[in-house]
């Protein structure tokens, strides 16, 4: 029997770690490090970081395994996250069996939480036999951007949506909601917006030493957020950002 | 000068302090603690209890006021709300004058994360003179939920709305969303809904010792969780809870 244990780890400041996932990564037979290739070096580095700096029980395990990669070309996007998840429950089933043949409790490190824009659980779900799962809450890269930026995620109770790049390119601003919080963007979405009276609250690699931030009217930041993405991915290979959209209809009591 | 640190502390689950937070209150010259008077004791004896579990320095003092209460009755929400906050910052500026005449670090401890339908930082910018202000973010309820019930918080690649009882009551389900998080829900809200293909995951003191979790098709959930919280909100003096909805329109890909 096995017992899955995804563990939120937060955004990258190795400090977001909380005490449950402290307990729960030290109380782990195997721990599970997926290796993704050249480019993304850094992400696995920080998890082999985090459990150098947090791992003080000598019978813990660690385990890395090739990370599969999805086909970002095949047209068919649910299609191509299927057979991409497949793929990876298949390589979790090797590494678990062939470091735990009697069974045992193995963690996984999650960037963020488990419950935020991530496949563990899904994935969790497609395993055989079916493992028991656990789920750890860690710090996410929503609640990092608006502590970096010092801002509410609200209005005073007023509702705000949590949403993708590709939805809002492809449906504009969504009725209702005066607040966006846009995940998993690789086109800047937002300069597909009508920019009048909206805030824009951006951020890159939030938590982490290299974070950039950058905030105003969307009319003027939008081009220099533009520059600066391009400028970053450049120098680091790769960039994970998020940012929050404020539109003010009408004046709001603070 | 006063720097003032919200540091976000998790759901009532001492482990879900970060490393993060557990440094900032030992590098505090003051911890601010509210007395929100019977009924809600166990609250501010949580913050108590997390101060005698982690606080290690000798020099960080804590000092209570006592909260001003929100008057509920006023008919203008906002305005209610506006009298309430300059009311708080009035017992912060009282209580750091005399506890820190000469300036210093003080901190808040914050249930949740200060970002999310907390009126922290609100208040901090009503201070006068201005505090340098800094975020820490925490554990949230809607990370906690999702992760007692072992889900995630988004189907894959689409969005999910963070609202409250009071947007759902008075506009209905919101267009173009399957996924609803609804916190600060005193009245039960979901039983205005049309149930039909609606699941709910329901949470109440979620991540405490106290936790209940129900879920399951809203049409068979709603009077029980109606129920189960006018029991417990009885047996313990007050209640927190928050849920998910996921409506489901047609069958997706896991």
């Amino acid at each position: 029997m096995i017992d899955l244990v995804l563990v939120g780890i937060g955004t990258g400041n190795p400090e977001h770690l909380t005490l449950q996932a402290i307990r729960e990564i030290n109380a782990a037979d195997l721990i599970l490090i997926p290796r993704k290739g050249p480019g993304k070096t850094d992400l696995a580095d920080l998890r082999q970081a985090i459990c150098a700096h947090v791992l003080t029980n000598p019978d813990t395990r660690i385990a890395e395994f090739d990370m599969p990669r999805r086909n970002a070309d095949d047209p068919d996007y649910l299609k191509g996250v299927d057979q991409w998840h497949e793929a990876v429950a298949g390589a979790w089933n090797a590494t678990i069996h062939e470091n735990l043949p009697q069974g045992g409790t193995v963690a996984l490190l999650v960037w963020g939480d488990p419950a935020l824009y991530d496949s563990t659980l899904r994935i969790a779900a497609r395993l055989s036999p079916s493992p028991r799962v656990r789920s750890i809450p860690g710090i996410m890269s929503l609640n990092m951007l608006a502590a970096a930026h010092t801002i509410a995620l609200n209005d005073i109770g007023a509702p705000f949506l949590v949403t993708t790049g590709r939805q809002l390119r492809d449906h504009g601003w969504p009725q209702g909601v005066d607040t966006l919080v846009v995940m998993l963007d690789g086109e800047c979405s937002f300069q597909h917006l009508s920019p009048d009276d909206v805030t824009i609250y951006w951020g890159a690699y939030v938590g982490m030493a290299e974070q950039i931030l950058l905030s105003g009217p969307l009319t003027r930041m939008a081009p220099q957020i533009i520059d600066a993405r391009d400028v970053a991915r450049a120098r680091h290979g790769w960039i994970m950002d998020i940012y929050l959209l404020r539109r003010t209809r009408k004046p709001r009591t603070m």
